[in-house]
């Protein structure tokens, strides 16, 4: 007999079927004992006498066949969409034992840390794998908005020969008998892409060995990246940007009420149009406000990008904000200059409900212009003579920006933690499990001195 | 004015467009130069008067303002798109100039190495380029026909903490304080979201640290993954991946037929269904079609893989083959058993035009044959204790595969060597540029010993 999804046994009135899943509870009443089952389309009540399910505990693994029947009215489920019907098991097979659970799957009170030990386990709770259903369609939509514009998706190589954006915050490789590096982004190759395709986006992995816990850095996470050429002036990029994260939130809205449902989360309010302010107005509007006086500083700190969208939410009904125009120094040496003010860049960062979701800038199209950036940012050309081939045989003006993918889950679902974005969350302390009680230090590692473990917000 | 692309000005005859672009050939005329203007949509000629494009030569990005018209009888080009019209320029622009170019990149006659050095360049040639519109293609189809099934996309990390398939062809990443590595495979982690999701795939970077030069193997490849639970039988997988791989196929047939035909290439013919060869029965074949005795071998060697496949051929009209039941302690320690015969397990490849395209198998999912298992295979349970979570609170029966993207799309355009199809190819000798071009060798590697260099086939 052909197994029958959870949900499609409402197509199967007083009919016999097998249905297979977890047992997610069960619930024994003298004579009688009720399962509930539960597989990816669903759940359904199994009601079966107490000798056929002896061993039968819940998370087992099984497969039931018997007759679906209609419930006596007043067991009704409205919750449930298999609420007005259950299956009366003939039999029940156990195809998979499972011990006892060692929390209540059901009711997590447990601590982030001891959620992460148990994140296989923890997954199977409706509350965590919504989670990863937004993060599915984030990146669905991500790919869709972008094909539908001429986009061509390719995919980026993470092992790197050298510190492209400066030497900070890099995990070394050992590369055959070479010194190699993760790619701290895709950013060379889909500037080289542009070249040839024009339009390009990837999803690829990013890495930062950020030494230092706070809750909005992974070392590894998913970088959404996107770059276009032929661009008219710099902000034709963020009029790319603002429609396709528009158009996620929509698509998120659309798709996935149920998750939104169970997060009790909207996705974040936008007035007509997404408020732009330069950084320096925004750290003027930070200071009259509150009278911190950040105005000199050279970046936006976590506080005052909070702040500076409190304004944004009370001034213009909008929870995004555009921070534009960061100092030229604080930026990576392929972003343009504002010929008006060469202090200043034409880069943006898309700030969401406080937090940072989105960084972009037009880049140098020139090649000479780049090789004197190069230079100018203290580095040497000779690693950067492949991608700079690109450049100089022809590079049409262009830029482009990067999402992170758990940070637009965390804001959209308003997580408390990045860690709870990410299905394997890795950090200076865990890989899957604590390294501490994984490891051993190593040799190596005490010749190389312990990164200072700070604890930031 | 705004940018029209090349295309759509058959859309505005006798009308006035500004076009932009990449010179892709210039041929002077006496009073007249002839330019073919290259944008992401096609090829558009431009007519104009020598004082207007003095310093425009080839790959030269450039913007045109001019007036579309037809072209004169004779002039028509039937082999372009936009061959019955042309542009006349009145202004051309230079956005981005271009060195002269260090070969013909319409007529590339490089070594592969070569072909390799100037990759960011030599990308923007046709038939190159063509290569990467059938992989997008290909990973675009893998997705689309897993979601239509019921599976679940997921983004899988790549830096783990132990050796989990066996300790050989690892890159290890210096972590924080801590030893860690890139994942050979995202295996464990589809395993785990078979509890969760119960179908599942990615399409990910997985690593090898081949340490030898062959035609088919890269140290980063794309591994598209995919997993999935309730099967009623280790048949079923196969079954899968069989109408997967046709999908695929078929839909390349259908979006890339431009592609296939700058390659000559027609997709792998299959006969009604791809005939399946248990291992042995395949050495006995070619034992008995070459006299190459490999019948005592563990695994079949390359010119085995070649032979069968020209078995299948001839014999079935196929130019796929599944052959199954490798020997056990071949495979690793989560395959499954044939219960039939101990030594042989529930595994499979794919192969196709004689390559190794997919390989697949059952696994073990219940806990304490898992944990038995991984005794036997030498290893420690211990560093599985995280993954082994998914099995201990019920895994039901389940297996699965994976394709490497870039042999799918090698076999597809019947390439000769694996790193044609990547974009940006890692092996022991190149990360972009030469490797010993690029770095002197480290002192941390000289300790470590240089690994044998051996050419294969």
């Amino acid at each position: 007999m052909k197994r029958t999804l959870v949900k499609e046994t409402l197509n199967h009135p007083a009919e016999k079927v097998k249905v297979s899943g977890w047992v997610n509870t069960r619930r024994d009443h003298g004579g009688i004992v009720f399962l509930d089952l539960r597989d990816r389309s669903g759940i359904l009540q199994i009601v079966c006498s107490p000798n056929i399910v002896k061993d039968v505990q819940e998370e087992c693994v099984i497969e039931v066949e018997g007759n679906v029947q209609e419930r006596p009215i007043k067991m009704v489920n409205p919750e449930l969409e298999t609420g007005k019907i259950e299956l009366k098991a003939e039999t029940v097979k156990i195809l998979s034992q499972a011990a006892v659970l060692p929390f209540d799957l059901k009711d997590l009170k447990l601590s982030l840390p001891k959620l992460l030990d148990y994140r296989p386990l923890v997954l199977r709770n409706p509350r965590i794998k919504a989670i990863f259903k937004i993060e599915e369609k984030v990146i669905e939509s991500f790919r869709e908005n972008l094909k539908n514009s001429g986009f061509t998706e390719f995919q980026a190589p993470t092992i790197v020969a050298s510190a492209t954006e400066g030497g900070a915050e890099l995990f070394p490789v050992k590369y055959y008998q070479y010194d190699a590096y993760l790619a701290q982004s895709p950013q060379l190759y889909k500037q080289i892409l542009v070249s040839v395709f024009e339009r390009v986006f990837t999803v690829t992995r990013a890495y930062r060995a950020e030494p230092s816990i706070t809750t909005r850095h992974l070392s590894e996470y998913i970088s959404l990246d996107a770059e276009m050429g032929f661009i008219d002036s710099w902000e034709e990029l963020m009029d790319t940007c603002e429609t396709l994260i528009l158009s996620i939130f929509s698509d998120i809205q659309k798709n996935c009420s149920e998750e939104l449902k169970i997060f009790k989360a909207a996705i974040p309010k936008v007035s007509e149009k997404i408020p732009r302010l330069k950084m320096r107005e925004a750290q003027e509007i930070i200071f009259q406000r509150t009278g911190r006086d950040n105005r000199k500083e050279i970046d936006l700190q976590p506080e005052d990008e909070k702040e500076i969208c409190l304004w944004a939410r009370e001034k213009h009904g909008s929870e995004l904000i555009f921070v534009t125009h960061y100092p030229t120094p604080k930026r990576p040496f392929y972003t343009y200059a504002d010929p008006q003010d060469e202090n200043y860049s034409l880069s943006f960062d898309l700030l969401c409900r406080g937090l940072e979701i989105v960084t972009g800038s037009q880049r140098i199209n020139k090649y000479e212009e780049l090789i004197k950036n190069i230079k100018k940012f203290g580095l040497e050309p000779k690693p950067f003579q492949f991608y700079l081939q690109a450049f100089k045989y022809g590079m049409p003006p262009e830029g482009g920006f990067c999402m992170g993918g758990e940070r637009l889950v965390k804001q959209i679902l308003n997580l408390e933690n990045i860690r709870e974005a990410s299905l394997f969350p890795r950090d200076m302390e865990r890989i899957d499990q604590r390294l501490s009680l994984l490891q051993p230090r190593t040799r190596t590692s005490s010749v190389r001195g312990k990164p200072k473990k700070q604890i930031k917000q």
